[in-house]
């Protein structure tokens, strides 16, 4: 498909670029022409080729196109759990309401309930997530079915997965389509033993390959992990080599100064997960720091069973909001590092160097946002607007690799919302009976 | 106008009724009818005049219908510094930003921002906003034309209005249309001589009203209070006799136990801006502590020049998220003490006993949320799915005394969106020359 948006105020989120009036081209999976509307003419111009019979011709009446955001923690099948398993701390939620369920879960009902988060994404704006379940396979096959970009990677602890299946996802899930890669991880510190690590840390050295994990998320999973090895889950994580080829964690709640030197030292990137640690009540994590030291951030969802929505508006707001609080500045986290971390450190955290920005010879994961409505109104400052003020009422369009896959209230992802629903509610009414 | 909604999901917010299958009757600006479809038609056989020919007979779908939302605080044409004056402390952000442009503001200025902010509250399901701003006139002017339900109290201070303005306002505005009505209220202690207070009080007791101010919102007023007077804000403004007939504060951050021993003799209401509050680093009110105590809290939105957005999906999440953090404790504030804030408790603060909860005879002030998108699926617990989970994107109509206000993106207000864009878009170049 061809597609040309014009009359688009254009965010393209390169370095010191500011906003402009104009047009942007997408061909096949990705952006071929982005510039204003007299440099489009002269682009058509001396390259008559690259401006083909248009297939479609949008006119963006003003609105905003800018990189799709990424959502860089999430666990889509929990749309399962979301408002069942409330208004309990951490353990408490994942022992007794959680685990439980999940542990009934087949990789059929994680196809399908993956498939209402995507829709959810997909309102929200959302290109990419990084996403971490149960059953890769299955996960995969629900992005791929829908057509949302999706990076992997694996819940490996003592009660399921293996590093042997972790090596099967890694080299089965890249490269596999178009929608998916898997990057090597394993889901945290207290649910893995030393020797599951240090096996991890074998295949981390194998590939040279970063990794991922939950990562200092609760003040007591860092007391535990100190009593257990004296030394902080970041710290200890590192001893054994994991960030060796660096990668970052999620959340990163309760870290001191000699995990930000670690952090620094092996460039790892740092996801926050503002909603689920306020209302899991794990705490504010210590984002001025890690800008001022320079390591990067990148915000996710979290699942919708601790969240409970899956929306980075939401996110954005909170991770400045929440910032502001802990250091008790208002001047705290401004906007444009807010945004930033949403699209363009989302997009590098989860290798996707092809979708992080608006340019010509990029993935066309673009979105626009709906400037006419009252809350972006006036139009004062763009970039504030959206993250203080902006909501998935603002998005008008999200296209992944040159496909709309979602346009004022209406799918495009191979599936019937109806459908979708129906099927959730089937597999809630059997897992919960 | 009579309307029938049928194949409705219908949250009364009566205490202690669940959510029913059912229908809702609206006849003029009241609600004739709330029941189950059979008890419709046994209602419809016994009094057949109350089921008369309908003007509109809407198919809910399987729907939400619930009470409009009730924004308990905010400052609507403060539209005009949306996005203008972020990331910054309070008072720099008052005397820098927010009053050398007041002072430029007329009231007509004022009758036209008012609307943007409307438009947003009805996309947000909000159906009467508790409002403080420079020209009540103008400001009750906008709402009336509108369709909207205004509370207003007065911003009276050292600087501008005056006492006996106080009292023009609270005659002239109450009873003057079906959308305006007033309460007496100040500014705030820091911005009012103690005269000028003294005064207030007399008003208050000659009316035998309750009184509002803006209470304890930053750790230095409250100090600085003390220096003044040795009495926090909440414990001065009681000394002068302001609380003798109730009423309330809004933000109420920094309060301690001795406050909150007036604040349960005195029957005040909490208004906490829990947006605005995090944005300007002001601190997290202690709200799961007022509970506790039987003081009763709505929630508001503060004005949109330091939130930036008036959006009760957003102040509800925070009120329980930031609770929650405050107390290290995921079980505090639940989803449905923070829903009755939003609503009933709301109502009853402005003094709207007939907006409070649908049943027949109250006010047709009703939202109805889309349940099939995504974030609400699958439907596991409504209420916990409006507070944790639901956005604007939810809200797919806003009724407001019997008229649709806001349907599915189109505006009912008596102007066009683009004009009243065009109006600000005046202003602001105006005032910001």
């Amino acid at each position: 498909m061809n597609i040309r948006f014009f009359n688009a105020r254009i965010l393209t989120m390169e370095e010191g670029k500011d906003i402009f009036q104009g047009e942007l081209w997408v061909k096949g999976d990705r952006i071929s022409f982005v510039g204003t509307g007299d440099e489009a003419k002269e682009y058509q111009k001396a390259h008559p080729e690259k401006a083909p019979s248009w297939d479609r011709e949008i006119d963006c009446e003003q609105n905003l196109l800018m990189p799709g955001f990424k959502d860089a923690h999430t666990h889509s099948a929990m749309t399962l759990m979301r408002s069942k398993a409330d208004d309990l701390p951490l353990q408490d939620w994942l022992n007794t309401q959680i685990f439980p369920i999940e542990a009934r879960m087949t990789a059929e009902d994680i196809y399908h309930l993956s498939k209402i988060a995507i829709m959810e994404y997909l309102t929200s704006g959302i290109t990419a997530v990084f996403e971490m379940y149960l059953t890769p396979y299955s996960v995969a096959d629900s992005f791929r079915d829908c057509g949302m970009r999706c990076v992997q990677t694996s819940c490996v602890n003592n009660f399921s997965q293996s590093v042997e299946m972790l090596e099967d996802y890694y080299r089965d899930l890249n490269g596999r389509d178009e929608y998916n890669s898997f990057i090597l991880g394993v889901h945290a510190e207290y649910t893995c033993s030393k020797e599951l690590l240090e096996k991890a840390s074998k295949l981390v050295h194998k590939y040279k390959a970063p990794f991922w994990a939950h990562l200092s998320e609760t003040k007591s999973e860092v007391e535990e992990c100190r009593e257990r090895y004296g030394m902080s889950p970041v710290g200890f994580m590192d001893s054994l080599g994991l960030f060796d080829y660096g990668g970052g964690g999620y959340h990163l709640v309760w870290t001191d100064d000699k995990d930000m030197e670690i952090m620094k030292k092996r460039g790892l990137y740092a996801v926050t997960n503002p909603g689920s640690n306020s209302k899991l009540a794990s705490g504010i994590a210590p984002i001025a720091r890690y800008l001022e030291k320079g390591i990067p951030v990148a915000i996710g969802t979290d699942g919708p069973a601790s969240n409970n929505c899956l929306d980075m508006f939401r996110e954005m707001f909170l991770t400045t909001a929440l910032g502001k609080l802990r250091d008790m500045d208002a001047s705290s986290i401004d906007a444009a590092q807010v945004l930033k971390m949403a699209t363009v450190n989302g997009a590098h955290a989860m290798g996707l160097e092809d979708a992080d920005i608006l340019a010509s010879g990029k993935l066309a994961d673009i979105v626009m946002l709906d400037m006419q409505q009252p809350n972006m109104q006036p139009v004062n400052n763009i970039v504030k607007n959206i993250v203080y003020s902006a909501s998935k009422s603002n998005v008008a369009m999200t296209m992944i690799g040159g496909i709309i896959r979602y346009e004022r209230g209406s799918f495009n992802i191979g599936a019937n919302p109806g459908d979708i629903y129906r099927k959730a509610e089937e597999i809630s009414k059997r897992l919960y009976s």
